[in-house]
């Protein structure tokens, strides 16, 4: 990227991954000693990588995951099991290396990157003493409380999606990204996740919405009830993504959406964590349905909404552990499965090569 | 182990993991800085390392697979796509390091131990040139073809277990391996997996049997008929796993079953990957029950038979990729997750530790 981008012309510069090198992944995997298709779904990942990089050795070594981190003006209607400072006591913790998505990047070989996006929270200069990069690159205090008035401004949703494209994009290009992932933190996100997952699937809000942290099912009821008014009240337009992020949605998700356009602007593998950074990929598909080619959705949460969010990009969940942390935490978890698919079409032997008979059917 | 040690002494020998460090890993997990039980499934992983290790900081950093490799009498049937002759070939795959379980295995920083076991071919010294340590204990040179006579004796079921078990339990004591997987190699041994679990499990050869390596349907239905010809004529007795491996076993089969006593009667986890290594667990469970405290199922195959012992046993696989190939291919891409388990109960902060407040709830 040369100078400031707009994002229409990004959206404008992302095109198709190479279908050439798909087939040719197909058909040199029909090569691999082992039974046809022998790593199921394993190929499927192997085939988008070598599409995604132009190549038939594709590389995962070069990780990155983005945390993104914002508060959310709707936890006053009191949507969470936690207040809203505890969005800056895990950014300082993600700051320290001691979180779980700290440790999961540690054992992958995975630069943290956090980015302070909108919280409340002014994170001091003394707390920079740690193990992950941290960026402040805030859009807003915190959304506003969306059953009272829109999240933000159109604006302020394109300045979001704008921050967490050139940060991934700076990163990308600077250190040579081969796979990056998508991480969130926000006290209460859930709720924007949910409500964007119910305009854009058009699921109504009691089958898209759980307990995110960990609420009783009377805080669910009234959980279902801000989002059912939310929604009523804005009436965000479905085919309009800067319009629902704005009514509806959060600083974060907006910046993790960025992050998506990032990876496909630049042709790379990103992998996309649970409930709040798939409400992210809605809207990034909604902006550029070519996304699609760059996504991977890396788990499965225990979040209902999060599996009805899958369908509707018809995207496979690479891993199944009911887990709901967020972090990127399932996102990073799913590197080396990514990893494996890289180096089995790279680096085992064929049946000539290795002189091995194939099927005799 | 002193000197030499029979089968009974082993079995009576293993005792059960440690419940005091399961419930003080779940404690633990409670006072770790995310919502309750976020990660899900990883924390049921996390308390039962706990349990094995005795420890609250389990560790899986010295790690092997065991690829057992062996012929089957009943490939004369043709119940496989490929010829006996494929297993030597990927036994020097194997040993060359170009199969996939070596590409995982390197991956992964994992030894493999290639054993054969009762293969049909006699791997040269030249052939040793490689970077898996390749060892030959054979037990017979494959089985008999079980459709006519028992695969084997009963005194060879119990020597191909302890030929499993010795290898183990010594590359466990001698490299202090904290963390061991299951592989096999043998061409046509979907059948004789199938036909234990058949006998053990109660299910029928239709709903235990599947396509293996990538056989017709016309095959398929050839193979159930070889299974339930096989039952019928030598009747294994349910509750005597020497029977069962002696009427319808494999050799390698019954060594993984000896892997796995020693991986129980040494307290270390072990991977159990698909379907052949899933019969062999049916087998150590059968042993005796206790085993179960250190299995993981690696991941659900594809092989409809799998799904039916996990049931039996009463264990969640970790993954479930479709996979099909064995080798302990989908036992050693778990590890990875595994080892966030580990990890995330020994590094993740506690909310008093990482001043973070705690849910209202």
């Amino acid at each position: 990227m040369e100078g400031v981008m707009d994002l229409q012309t990004i959206l404008n510069n992302i095109t198709k991954a190479d279908e050439k090198f798909y087939k040719k992944a197909q058909e040199k995997t029909l090569q691999l000693i082992m039974p046809t298709l022998a790593m199921g779904i394993l190929h499927d990942i192997s085939y988008r990588l070598c599409a995604i990089s132009a190549s038939l050795e594709p590389k995962t070594d070069k990780r990155a995951v983005f945390v993104m981190a914002a508060d959310h003006g709707v936890v006053e209607e009191k949507i969470s099991a936690f207040d809203s400072i505890v969005t800056c006591e895990m950014i300082k913790a993600f700051i320290r290396g001691v979180a779980t998505i700290s440790v999961l990047s540690r054992q992958n070989n995975c630069t943290t990157i956090v980015v302070d996006v909108g919280s409340k929270c002014n994170i001091e200069q003394k707390d920079l003493i740690g193990n992950s990069k941290f960026i402040v690159k805030k859009i807003k205090n915190g959304t506003n409380n969306m059953l009272k008035e829109p999240a933000m401004s159109k604006d302020q949703a394109i300045a979001s999606i704008m921050a967490g494209f050139e940060i991934a994009h700076n990163e990308i290009n600077s250190n040579k990204l081969n796979l990056i992932a998508t991480g969130d933190m926000g006290i209460g996100n859930t709720t924007p996740a949910s409500a964007i997952g119910c305009v854009i699937t058009k699921n109504p809000p009691q089958a898209m919405t759980g307990k995110g942290t960990g609420i009783t099912q009377q805080m669910l009821y009234h959980k279902i009830s801000i989002i059912e008014q939310a929604i009523e009240k804005h009436k965000p337009n479905p085919d309009d993504p800067i319009d629902i992020l704005s009514k509806v949605g959060g600083i974060e998700i907006a910046a993790i959406a960025g992050v998506i356009l990032a990876a496909s602007y630049s042709k790379v593998p990103v992998l996309v964590d649970g409930l709040i950074s798939t409400a992210a990929a809605l809207i990034a598909y909604k902006l550029n349905p070519l996304t699609l080619d760059y996504m991977f959705i890396a788990h499965k949460s225990k979040e209902p909404g999060h599996a009805k969010m899958i369908e509707y990009l018809g995207l496979a969940p690479i891993l199944q552990l009911d887990m709901r942390l967020g972090e990127g935490t399932g996102a990073v978890l799913a590197m080396p499965i990514v990893e494996a698919a890289s180096r089995i079409i790279t680096e085992v032997a064929t049946f000539d090569g290795a002189n091995v008979s194939k099927s005799r059917l």
